[in-house]
C-alpha cells in the first residue's frame, strides 16, 4: 500500500464513497479507503451489523444532507447481489457502481436480462477473504497485495474503469482486467473446487473414531483447513457459479473414477502405470501455482529445531536479521505436547548454505 | 525427547541396531538412535545411498566381525517390505525385527502365508515424514512428538514389543499400540486419502491458463501442498492399503455425486439444503482434528501486520516474549510481492485481549 501511494498511482475518490453490506469485505473496505482520506458512509440490511462497523471506523451512517455519492460498492451475500445492485444503480443514477462478489456473470446476466441500464456499473472482486467473516474480522490490509479482478464490459466507460481501478490500487491490491466468464472459470478452479474438495474431504472424519484422528499429520490438516468456512456463503456461491464448479468436478470425478478401476484391480495391465500418472499430474499442477509458498524451486528451506517455549523463536529471528539473512516464509511445525518443534524457513539459495552453517555454529540445530 | 530422557523411560538397545534401508525414515532413525548412544549400522540395496548414509553420521556399514544385531529395523519402500522383513529374520535368527512401512497387514500376512515364524516380529509405523524423501533429508528428530504405531500379536513377546517401545521413545515418539488392520484402516482415512484427493484436486490445474492460477490463494496452496509427494512411493502405498483406501474413496465419491446432484438442478426441492449439508459436514469433520492447527476453539488467533523485511518479526516475538505472552501457533501469510504481511499468532484466550492493547499501544497494527 505504502508503494502504491509513493508511486502516485492512487488518490482518493472524489466525492462520498457509500458502502452496502457491512460484513468482512465492506467493513475492509470502509476501512481501508477511510485510511486513505475518503469519506465513507455504510448500509446494512441488519442496523446492528452497520453499526457495528461504523463502531470499528468503517465509516459513517448516510444523512438526508449527504449528497449523492460518486461510488457505490455493494458488498452483500451473492444471493442478493443483483437486487442491490439494481436498487443502487436506480437510487444513485449518477454514481459508479460496483460490487465485489465472487462471482460475476450470473449477477451480471440477472441485469441484463431485467432491461438495467448497466453504464455505470463494474463488476468487480478482490481476492481476499478469511475463514470467518463479519466487521469485527475486518482489516485495512485484507486486500494488500491481493489481485483485484475487474470485469470490463465492451460499454463500460473508461472513467468508471479507472475509479474502480484508483479503489483497488488505494486498498493496496493489484487491479487485473477480466471478463465476467474468464472470472468465474478461473475462481471456479482455484478457489470454488478446492474448497468443495475440501469440505468433502473433512466430511469424511466425521466417522472417524478418536484413535484414528489421533494419527492425524500436518498433511491432513492443511488439506481441510478451508472446510471450516461458512456453509451458508458458499451454498450461495456454489450455486451462483454451478456451471464452471460442475464442469471442475466432473473431470475430478472422472480421474477419481480411473484412479479407482485401477486400485480396485492392480492386476490389470497397466494399472499401476494409471496410478503413477494420475498422482504424478498432482505434482506437476501443484507446482503451476505461483508464488512463495506454491514455487518451492524459487527458495531453499531451512528446517531449524527450536525449543517450545516464549523467546526461542524470537532469539532465532533475531540471529536471522543479525547475519543478513532475508527470511521469504516461516512455518512453524509442531505437534501437540511437544516439547520441540521445527520453524521451516524459506531462503533465497544463495543463502542457504551460510545460513545453516552461520546457526550451526552458534548452537542451533538445523537439517 | 529430552523429557523422555528425563524421565528415565528409555535407554540404549542392549545390543546393535541394524537398519536396512537408507532413505528418509531410516537414515533418519540412524542419526536418533546414535545421539542416545547406540551402534547402528546401516545397509541399502544402493551401495552409494547407504555410504551417503554413513557420511550423513547415520551409522556405519557391517563388518564380518560384527555380532549377531539385537535389533534389525526394515526401512524399504513398501513393495519389497516382506521380502527384507523374511530375509533379516533368517539372517539374525535372534534379533527382535521390526519395520518401519505405512501399510502393515499386507506385508504382515504375506509373511504369514509364506509360514515364516513370527514370533521376533513387530511392526511398527513411526507417523512421520516429508513432501522430499533420501538421507539428504533426514533429521535425527524427524519423529519427536509423533504418533508410533507398534503392532502386536498375541503371541508377541514382551520383550519384543519393550524393546520397540524404547527405540520409539528413544527419538522421541509416543509409541501407540493397535492392530494392523486398526493401523491400516487409520492411515486410509487420515493420510492416504486426503493425499489421494490431494493428488486429484493438483492435477486440476493441469489446464489452467497463467491467468488462472495468478488468482491462486492460501486456500488452494494449502489443499495441494502434499500433492508434490513421490508418485512411486506412493503407489506402492496405495497399493498396499487397497482395501481402506478404496472404502475411504468410495465414501467421498458418493458424497461428490450427491454434491453434483444438487448443484446440477439447484430448483429441485432440498437442493441447497443438501449441498449446506454436505458443507457443514466439513465444518464438522475438521473440527474432529486435534492439536494446535485443528482444535480453533482452544486458542485465539491474533492477526499483527508487519513488514516483509528483516527484522521485524523477531522484534514482534521478542516484544511478545517480554510481554509474558506464549505463542502457541504462527502463521505468516503473504503474497508474492507484498510489501507487507501478516503474523497469524495463536494464543490462549485468556491473555489474547490483553496482548492485543499492549500491541497496539506498542504501534504494532493488529486486528
Amino acid at each position: 500500500m505504502a508503494e502504491t501511494k509513493a508511486n502516485g498511482l492512487a488518490s482518493r475518490v472524489s466525492g462520498q464513497v457509500h458502502i452496502i453490506g457491512a460484513g468482512l469485505l465492506g467493513a475492509s473496505i470502509g476501512l481501508g479507503l477511510r485510511e486513505s482520506g475518503n469519506d465513507v458512509t455504510l448500509e446494512d440490511a441488519s442496523p446492528t451489523t452497520a453499526l457495528l462497523a461504523v463502531d470499528y471506523g468503517a465509516g459513517r451512517l448516510r444523512t438526508e444532507d449527504d449528497p449523492e455519492p460518486a461510488l457505490v460498492i455493494v458488498a452483500t451475500p451473492p444471493d442478493v447481489i443483483a437486487d442491490v445492485i439494481e436498487r443502487a444503480l436506480l437510487s444513485y443514477p449518477n454514481a459508479v457502481v460496483t460490487d465485489v462478489a465472487s462471482v460475476k456473470l450470473a449477477p451480471f446476466e440477472t441485469l441484463q436480462a431485467r432491461g438495467i441500464d448497466l453504464k455505470n456499473y463494474v463488476g468487480s472482486h478482490p481476492m481476499a477473504g478469511r475463514e470467518r467473516g463479519g466487521a469485527i474480522m475486518a482489516r485495512a490490509d485484507l486486500f494488500a497485495a491481493r489481485p483485484w479482478v475487474i470485469c470490463r464490459d465492451e460499454e463500460t466507460p473508461g472513467a468508471a474503469l479507472s475509479l474502480i481501478e484508483s479503489v483497488a490500487l488505494q486498498l493496496g491490491a493489484t487491479p487485473l482486467e477480466m471478463t465476467p466468464q474468464q472470472h468465474d472459470a478461473a475462481v471456479g478452479l482455484v478457489s470454488h473446487l478446492p474448497q468443495t474438495v475440501s469440505s468433502l474431504l473433512a466430511a469424511r472424519l466425521l466417522d472417524a473414531s478418536d484413535q484414528q484422528v489421533g494419527l492425524a499429520g500436518q498433511g491432513l490438516r492443511d488439506t481441510t483447513r478451508i472446510a471450516s468456512s461458512d456453509p451458508e456463503l458458499w451454498v450461495q456461491i456454489l450455486s451462483a457459479n454451478r456451471e464452471p464448479v460442475i464442469a471442475g468436478l466432473e473431470a475430478f470425478q472422472a480421474d477419481l473414477e480411473r484412479l479407482l478401476v485401477a486400485l480396485r484391480d492392480p492386476t490389470q495391465q497397466g494399472a499401476r502405470r494409471q496410478i503413477a500418472d494420475l498422482l504424478a499430474a498432482g505434482n506437476r499442477g501443484v507446482a503451476r501455482i505461483p508464488g512463495k509458498h506454491g514455487g518451492s524451486e524459487r527458495f531453499t528451506t531451512l528446517t531449524v529445531l527450536i525449543d517450545d517455549r516464549p523467546g526461542q523463536l524470537a532469539a532465532l529471528l533475531t540471529l536471522l536479521g543479525e547475519l543478513g539473512i532475508n527470511m521469504e516464509d516461516l512455518r512453524l511445525e509442531h505437534s501437540p505436547g511437544a516439547q520441540i518443534g521445527f520453524a521451516e524457513i524459506a531462503v533465497l539459495p544463495e543463502v542457504a548454505e551460510r545460513a545453516v552453517s552461520d546457526l550451526r555454529e552458534r548452537g542451533w540445530r538445523t537439517l
